[in-house]
């Protein structure tokens, strides 16, 4: 029966374009509601600037109450659209120290019950990563300021101005009172940053409830790979987050009067540390690398045909020299090869000046982007067993503790998909031009865990550009992907409906022609 | 004459002993002192709270205003001894961001100027290291809170503690009325843990004015060498303090964007940090124990008299097990070879949870101990050398700058001089038993600065106890070394008082003998 039905859908599509559906000059509909859009950009960006004020970060223990602020924020501007709107609660979390945090409730929205219309899932996340004005933030980085067409602040692209891009659109058909092409459901939570802690369950849970009737799922949480041409992404890489701790003892030493006979923890912390990737960038973990899926030639084809501009790329991120040279290895290892990252250690000095301090206990934080077939259980066991050797040699009386508090799979997705075909109209109509085919060497969790648990297409659909650095000082959106991205959007939900809709009569005639 | 005067003065103490000055049972004019400082020894601690409760951290930019405070505050006390109190500007200096800070002033006090007594030069600081309740305080740091005996909080025991024990002992003597032993003079300042910037240029400048008339000259800025019994120090390390930066760019960039194909600034410092030290302790920076004293006979002698619980010093600690397993060895290690200690990294990720970032300037923080005859320089071109091959062999396009912003040299003094015979009477007074004479492995720049501009003898004279944890946690002095402190000061200046003028009518006697 599946495959039968995959046939059907290659056939449709085939007849989609036999039928002249194919033409994608926009219609006196969407001439339409792009006006509307464009006259309304600055109402978009008020929006935008209320969220960003919201310091909802939800890494810092001490900023939950913000994150649950934010949370209502969303629940409210989701019911002045019309939807009804679920806050649910997840119960709380414990934290490394012992303390018992609230989670933040996630939002499920739903919008229109039209059994002729496909019911497209959302997600998006609304809680952002820590920024401080000091880390070398030109502008507050939660108050949203415009400088040359960027709109600079923390959660502008990450993820705060794509959720409202989404709500923007659906606005948009309510507020010229057209009828909507597709139901919309929305899940929106605050904890993507620190691992939607919760979410997993909450999937299973309602996976029969409200989950049962969704046709499409839709994440936009991430970037093109170009600062100019749009792309969609099929796949991510996961991610294995890793503490090790050293400890001498309870409380901090001199150096003085301790440097020189005692085992700094630090030291054995940075050798660990320094054990983990070569020069090269290659990682040193034994069998870290056996479960990586082998390169096939279709699949290097690929990468040959993407546009991706290494010199600018490189520009983007302010550093002089790539490990590799080529565009082709530059994308293979940041989308289908593991990779290594040091983030930095708890419990030392930190602070500018000097302080002779021999810390007593120091927690190193390093991750790795995992790939298919890599298992974090597996990971995990070699890094624990890794250290433990590279440790033991070094005789140190000190307490070694690894733990791994994160480990967030792969995901990767079929990009003959009719969702991928309908985003790819869009773009075309949009942007005049069609989107890369892209992978994101960044992780999200929830795309993998939307496909395992619903079953349904799921697809990444960005709207930020390269260069709009998420998670990093002076993150931005630019004005023009903030309110095209709202254009996209609204441009999506009509050609979802039309292929969808093409494609169930098709395969009803084919079924009773069978 | 330098010659002449040496022999005179051991021929004194000859005499001296003879003379029936070695009773040291306690005066009636000592029995009066001692019951006045047990008497007020609440005021006492009383002084020392409002002390403590001055956040007068030299190290943090954003407090140096209370250092300034601190600094008047103290002027304030020794105006109302008597004393002469000048509040000396040294101006301002810049830090690595280009701020300019003002520096505290420093206090030149003087008390007294009989020509019969001896003029004993006192140093002290009231700045402190950083401290925060949430590094693992029981207590709040800046208020001073007596638990079983002890007395915890920042600058108990380094440096408020011993300061206020110094003035204590002079109180008594104008409390009671009494004829002062010596002449005072007073130098405070608030920028030992920083440095002490600008007191060694005003101390050449004043050579020929403040300090002209300056017999003697004592530091009470360290800790006994175990937690019962006194000590006298006559030597201690020097400290060159390096910062090593990476920088890959301007901003931090997204370990899942960037990862696997940067070379990370941070993974290139834990590579140098890690080429520094092996983990038996042993210095691998090329020629860095080529300029180390050898050990004499004699020296090595020495150490094997000196009362020292190498277990005691484990607990004090906190660690499992030191490097090396002999008291000799330990002592060695600590006070006459050199030491490495990494105390940690500005610009990574140091806040609890999971930040997935790439930092894009990282600075690491490592000082030396050295011993003589090292010379900073040298140790300076030696580090950079090393860092800058192990740096060449990465490859990495990263800019690399290592800068040595503190460069400290070790001091050395003679145990045979009359002021530390003087310190070892009164300790025996008041303690019942002969000190210890040790070195310090922590840095005391100002005895270094002091012995080689103000050419007088200088002697380390603490009163805190081996477990008072100073630049820890939890820093305290006990109620018993406050206090006894404040009485052994008391005594020594009758003993240095007594000794003294016995040398100079000695001298003067055998000089007209000539």
């Amino acid at each position: 029966m599946e495959l039968l039905l995959k046939d059907s859908i290659h056939l449709s599509l085939e007849l989609l374009f036999k039928a002249g559906m194919s033409s994608l000059s926009s219609s006196v509909l969407e001439v339409e509601i792009f006006q509307y859009i464009d006259a309304h950009q600055n109402d978009f960006i008020k929006d935008l600037k209320e969220w960003v004020m919201v310091e909802s970060d939800s890494v810092q223990a001490h900023l939950r109450k913000e994150v649950i602020r934010m949370m209502a924020l969303a629940a409210d501007r989701l019911s002045l659209l019309g939807a009804t709107v679920n806050l649910v609660d997840l119960g709380s979390h414990q934290l490394p120290d012992g303390q018992d945090l609230p989670l933040p409730p996630v939002i499920l929205g739903e919008l229109g019950n039209d059994p002729q219309n496909p019911t497209v899932c959302f997600y998006g996340h609304v809680d952002v990563q820590p920024a401080k004005k000091e880390d070398g933030w030109k502008t507050d980085p939660y108050t949203l300021t415009e400088i040359n067409g960027n709109l600079y602040g923390r959660g502008a692209t990450d993820n705060k101005g794509p959720v409202l891009a989404w709500i923007n659109a659906v606005e948009t058909f309510r507020a010229l009172k057209l009828a909507m092409p597709v139901n919309f459901k929305f899940v929106i939570e605050g904890m993507e940053e620190a691992g939607s802690l919760g979410l997993e369950k909450l999937l299973e849970e309602e996976k029969q409830h409200f989950f049962s009737d969704v046709d499409y799922i839709v994440i936009s949480d991430n970037l093109w790979l170009s600062k100019k041409k749009p792309a969609l992404t099929y796949g991510s890489r996961g991610n294995a987050c890793f503490l090790v701790e050293v400890e001498c003892g309870s409380k901090d030493l001199h150096s003085g009067t301790f440097g020189g006979i005692i085992h700094e923890p630090l030291m054995d912390l940075i050798a660990l540390l320094d054990s983990l990737v070569d020069p090269t960038g290659r990682i040193q973990i034994p069998g870290i690398y056996d479960s990586v899926a082998a390169l096939t030639g279709e699949e290097r084809k690929l990468y040959e045909s993407i546009e991706f501009d290494l010199e600018e790329h490189k520009n983007n991120s302010g550093v002089k020299k790539f490990l590799y040279g080529t565009k082709d290895e530059i994308l293979l290892h940041l989308w289908r090869y593991p990779s290594l990252s040091i983030h930095g250690i708890e419990g030392a000095f930190h602070e500018p000046g000097i302080k002779t301090v021999i810390p007593a206990k120091v927690i190193g934080k390093f991750s790795i982007r995992q790939v298919p077939h890599m298992d974090p259980l597996v990971v995990k066991q070699q890094v624990v067993e890794h250290l433990e050797n590279v440790f033991s040699k070094r005789n140190s009386p000190n307490k070694l503790k690894v733990s791994m508090p994160l480990g967030a799979e792969p995901w990767l997705a079929n990009v003959n998909d009719p969702l991928y075909q309908a985003a790819k109209r869009a773009i075309k109509i949009v942007f005049g031009e069609d989107p890369d085919f892209i992978r994101d060497g960044s992780t999200v969790p929830v795309a993998r865990m939307f496909q395992t648990i619903i079953q349904k297409s799921v697809m990444m659909f960005p709207i930020g550009a390269a260069d709009d650095g998420e998670h990093s000082q002076n993150e931005k959106i630019s004005r023009y992907n903030y309110i095209k991205g709202t254009k996209v959007f609204a441009a999506f939900f009509l050609e979802i409906s039309k292929l969808h809709q093409h494609l169930r009569e098709t395969s009803n005639t084919e079924t009773s022609n069978l």
